[in-house]
C-alpha cells in the first residue's frame, strides 16, 4: 500500500493570525500562523496570556511513531480521525507517519483535507443533504488519486448517493467507494442486523458510480472490549459473505474498518484472524492517540498494555495536550479559583486534572508536580474550581498546568494551540479548522 | 450617563474569511465577512451545509431592545457580558440599545473591544499575570475617554494591580478603576466577609493609578432567588460603608454592579432600594439574555415575568439561537442520528431542544413544529440521539431545528454564525472571537 504524501505546509504557514486570536498576546501584531516560531516566546516566562493551550512537540511526535510502529507491526493500517485536531499540521505529522487516509466526520472536514493535500480520505458517517453529497462527489474530481470513501447504513441515504453520483458522476475508475456500516441495538447508526447489511451492500454494488469498499462499524460506544468483539467480528463475516457472493470489485483490496480510541487493541486482534483470498486493509480510526489524554483515554490504554496479544512497540502514548491558567483568587480555606472554564477545557469527560504548578517570580527552575490532594470540583465559563489542601503551595499569579479528558472538546475551544518544547518555549502554531 | 459610541463595524465587514470555516458551503470562494450577506443563501433551501448554527436577526434585535427598555425604566444600566457571543457585531447592537459598557473575563476579550472601539470595559474579573496586568494599563492608553474597570477580591490581587500602575502609571484622570468583589463561602471569587472587602477597599482607594469605582457580586451561582438577595444586598451596604468612610472619589459616580442572566430581577429591585446623596450607577452584567434560550434561561425568564415588581416593557426574550442538522439515519423503531454532535451545540445545562423540522424537497413552504414525543438523549461528538415517537414524520436528509441551553458554549463552538430571516435566508454573518 502506497504512503500518502505530504501536505502542503507552507500553505498553511502563509495564513494570516487574527491578532485577536484566543492565546496571543494582547495587542500582537498582524502575524502569520508561520511566523510564530520566531517570536521566542516561552509560556513560563509569562510571554503569553493564559488561559493557554500548549501541545508538547516532542510527546505528540512521539505518539504518531507509536501508533505508525504499532499498526505497522500488526498488519493494520490507521485512517487518523482527523476531527479530534482538526489540524493540517498534525494530519502532515500522522501521514508522515504512515497514516492510510485521514478520516473525517462531516464535508467541511472533507474539505479542509482536500485543500490542504491529503489524497485519501474516509468519511466516518453517511453523507446527508444535497450540499454534501455534491461535495462528495466534487471531491473525487479534486485532484488525480483522490479517493473517497463513505459509510450507509441504509436504503434512503444509498438512494441520496445514488441521485448524487447520477448528477455529477464520478471520474472513470475513481467511484465514491462506500463502507456498508453495522450497527447493534440502541446503539449509533449502522443497520441493524447482518442481512440488512447484506441487502444495503447488494445495492451499493448495483449502483453507478458507488463501489463496495468493504464494511465497518463503530465499537468506541460499546461498554466494554468483550461486548466489542461481537460487532467488529461481524465486520469480517459481511466482508466474507459479499466476497462470496461477488459485491466486492475484483480490482481492489477489501476494507474492514473499525476504531475508536478505546479498544484499537480489540479491532486488531479480531481483524487479524482473517484470512481471505484478496488483499484485506484493516483499517482503524482512532484520533484521540495523537494528544492522548489524562483520563478515560490514559486508563483505556493502560487496559491495552495490560490484555492485548498484539505487537506492542516500545514506549507508549503519553498525554500532549495541557491548558495553562492562574491562580486567579484563593478566598477562602480549601479553594482556589483558577483563570480557566469551559471555555477553554474539555469537561465532558472528567473534570481537569491539575498536573504541574509554577511561579513565575525567578523562584523556580521549572515547574513542581502538583501535589496531592487539589482537584477540580467545578468549572463555569471562565473560572475553575480548585479544593486545595491546607499546605497548598498556591498562590495569586502562579502557573497551572492541567490535563485533560477527551481531546476533541479541548481542540475545539482553541482556534489556535501552541506547539512547545520540554522547557515551554514556543516553537510553532497549530490552527484548528472548526 | 452618555451612551457610548457605536463600533467600527466596517473594519469587521472587511475581515477575511477563511473558506473552511464550519457552516460556509464545500469549496467556498474566499469572501470577507460583509460578502456573505450578498450570498443570496438560504437555509432551507440547502445552500448551505449542515449543522449550521443561524441567529434569527428580527428576534436577536428584539432581545436586545427589550433589555434596553428594560433597564432604562428601572434605572438600571446594562453592560451586556460579551463573553457570551465575543460578536463585536452583537456588541454593536447592545451599544446601540444603550449598553452603560461591555462586560469581559479576560484580556483577550478586552483587546477584541478595544480593537473594535468599545469605549467602556467591565473586566468582571481580577486580571492575573503580568501580561494581562499589563494589558489592562496599555488598554487606558488606547484612546481618549477609554474607561476599564476591574475587580479585585483580595491583597495579593491588588499589590498585582499596583504593581502594574506603577510600572505603566495610567494617564491623568484615567485611574484603573477597581471594584471589590463580595463573594460568599463556598462560592466563588469574592471576599468572604464585609469586613474583609472594605480593607480592600481602603488598600484600593490609598493606590497610586487605582480608584475604587465601587462593589460587586455575582450572584448567579446562588441556587434561589431568595439566596441572592443577600449577597446582593452587601454590594450596597459596602457601598455605604464606603461612601461614608470617603473611599470613593469625589468626581465620579458610585457603581454598584451584579448580574447574571437569572435573578436579573433581584438585582435591579434591592440596588432600588439605594439611595445615596451621589449618583449610583446600577450596573447588570446579564449576557444570556441576547440570543435567550430555550431551557434554563427560558424558565428563569418566566419566573421573573411571574415574580417582578419592576416594571415591564412590552414583549419579553425569545430564543434566537438555532443549530440546525439533518436527519443521517433511522436505523431502528424509535430511533433517529442526526448530524449534529458536541462539537457544535451546548450540552452542558440541558440537551438541546427539537424545535422545528423540514423537508427539502418541495412539499413544505415552511418549517413544521416539532410533535411531541421527539427528545435528544445523548450526544457524541458528531452525532444526536434523538428518540422518535413511532409516528415521527422524520425521514433521512430532513432538517431539524435545535434550540439551546446556555448560549455561552453553543457560540464558542462556532467562528461563525449565520444571520437569518424568519424564511431563513442569511442576512449576514457573526465572525466570533474565542
Amino acid at each position: 500500500m502506497r504512503l500518502l504524501p505530504r501536505l502542503d505546509l507552507t500553505a498553511l504557514d502563509d495564513l494570516p493570525l487574527d491578532p485577536s486570536t484566543k492565546g496571543l498576546p494582547f495587542d500582537a501584531p498582524y502575524l502569520r500562523i508561520g511566523d510564530v516560531a520566531a517570536q521566542g516566546w516561552n509560556v513560563l516566562r509569562g510571554d503569553l496570556p493564559l488561559p493557554l493551550a500548549v501541545i508538547r512537540q516532542d510527546i505528540v511526535a512521539a505518539n504518531s511513531a507509536w501508533m505508525g510502529a504499532f499498526t505497522a507491526a500488526n498488519d493494520l493500517l490507521i485512517a487518523p480521525h482527523g476531527k479530534t485536531t482538526m489540524s493540517p499540521f498534525l494530519f502532515d505529522l500522522q501521514l508522515a507517519d504512515g497514516a492510510w487516509a485521514m478520516t473525517v466526520a462531516t464535508v467541511q472536514q472533507l474539505g479542509v483535507c482536500v485543500r490542504f493535500g491529503v489524497k485519501r480520505v474516509l468519511l466516518a458517517n453517511q453523507p446527508v443533504g444535497a450540499q454534501a453529497i455534491d461535495a462528495c462527489f466534487r471531491a473525487l474530481h479534486s485532484s488525480d488519486g483522490f479517493e473517497l470513501y463513505c459509510l450507509a447504513d441504509g436504503q434512503d441515504g444509498i438512494a441520496m448517493l445514488a441521485e448524487g453520483a447520477r448528477l455529477n458522476p464520478p471520474p472513470a475508475g475513481n467511484p465514491l467507494r462506500v463502507l456498508v456500516e453495522i450497527g447493534f441495538i440502541g446503539g449509533r447508526t449502522g443497520a441493524r442486523s447482518i442481512e440488512a447489511a447484506m441487502e444495503l451492500a447488494r445495492i451499493v454494488a448495483a449502483t453507478e458510480g458507488l463501489a463496495l469498499g468493504g464494511f465497518e462499524c463503530f465499537e468506541g460506544l460499546l461498554p466494554s472490549p468483550e461486548a466489542a468483539d461481537g460487532l467488529i467480528d461481524d465486520v469480517a463475516m459481511l466482508s466474507r459473505l459479499a466476497l462470496d457472493e461477488g459485491l466486492l470489485p475484483d480490482d481492489g483490496p477489501i476494507v474492514l474498518s473499525a476504531g475508536g480510541s478505546s479498544f484499537f487493541d480489540r479491532v486488531g486482534e479480531r481483524f487479524g484472524r482473517v484470512n481471505f483470498e484478496r488483499p484485506v486493509l484493516r483499517v482503524l480510526r482512532s484520533g484521540c492517540y495523537l494528544t492522548h489524554d489524562s483520563l478515560g483515554y490514559a486508563a483505556a490504554f493502560h487496559r491495552i498494555l495490560d490484555e492485548t496479544t498484539l505487537h506492542l512497540p516500545p514506549g507508549g502514548l503519553e498525554a500532549a495536550l495541557e491548558v495553562w491558567a492562574h491562580v486567579q483568587s484563593r478566598p477562602e480555606n480549601g479553594r482556589t479559583m483558577l483563570t480557566l472554564g469551559k471555555r477553554d477545557i474539555s469537561y465532558d469527560a472528567g473534570m481537569p486534572v491539575p498536573l504541574r504548578w509554577y511561579r513565575p517570580d525567578g523562584t523556580m527552575t521549572a515547574p513542581a508536580p502538583m501535589p496531592a490532594g487539589h482537584e477540580v470540583v467545578a468549572l463555569n465559563d471562565q473560572h475553575c474550581h480548585l479544593v486545595t489542601p491546607a499546605d497548598s503551595p498556591l498562590k495569586p499569579g502562579d502557573m497551572v498546568a492541567f490535563g485533560i479528558g477527551h481531546p476533541c472538546t479541548t481542540f475545539d475551544k482553541w482556534s489556535l494551540l501552541m506547539l512547545v518544547d520540554p522547557d515551554y518555549r514556543v516553537t510553532g502554531a497549530i490552527k484548528t479548522f472548526f
